[in-house]
């Protein structure tokens, strides 16, 4: 099982969309941000500060940054964003995704 | 903000009731399980292997132990349940929860 080791979370949840989209905040050991989050299916927009990349683990979406096309993600697949931007998702089935920042 | 530090984080999720129901799996620097988790409103079953013990941490549901009443719980708030036992859950806003095993 892969996993995330030597790290902190913090207990208290970030949820959006009526928890149709919930994540958790984990602290990497070189200070670095990182999320484990689910995303129900539905249709979101989410706005970025810093640069993302989004590793899809589970579950399937399509996504479209800013002036681009859907693309499709089933299973396993990753894209990033770029900070000050915005990014769409249609989501089919269950995603469990793990984001990283900067 | 109240974070669990040293541990462990399984990157894939515990996806159950279609995605109602998720967790993530958190191994405690004394080498015990725990979990974080979310529950969409919605009424459950769950059934125990070893003693639980949850700890709501935000939202609103009503539980009931085997052969017990129900009990609502409000924001937080915590409840045992032995082990190789159910409980169910009536959930009326979204939960975010934290579990302890043994």
């Amino acid at each position: 099982m892969d996993q995330l080791n030597q790290v902190a979370v913090y207990k208290k949840a970030n949820v959006y969309f009526d928890g149709k989209v919930t994540s958790r905040t984990v602290m990497l050991p070189d200070g670095s941000k990182a999320t484990l989050g689910i995303m129900l299916p539905g249709t979101y927009t989410f706005s970025t500060d810093q640069k993302e990349r989004m590793d899809i683990q589970a579950g399937e979406l399509e996504y479209r940054l800013e002036n681009g096309d859907w693309i499709k993600i089933e299973g396993e697949g990753s894209f990033d964003i770029a900070a000050h931007s915005s990014f769409e998702v249609k989501v089919v089935s269950v995603v469990d995704y793990y984001c990283t920042y900067g």
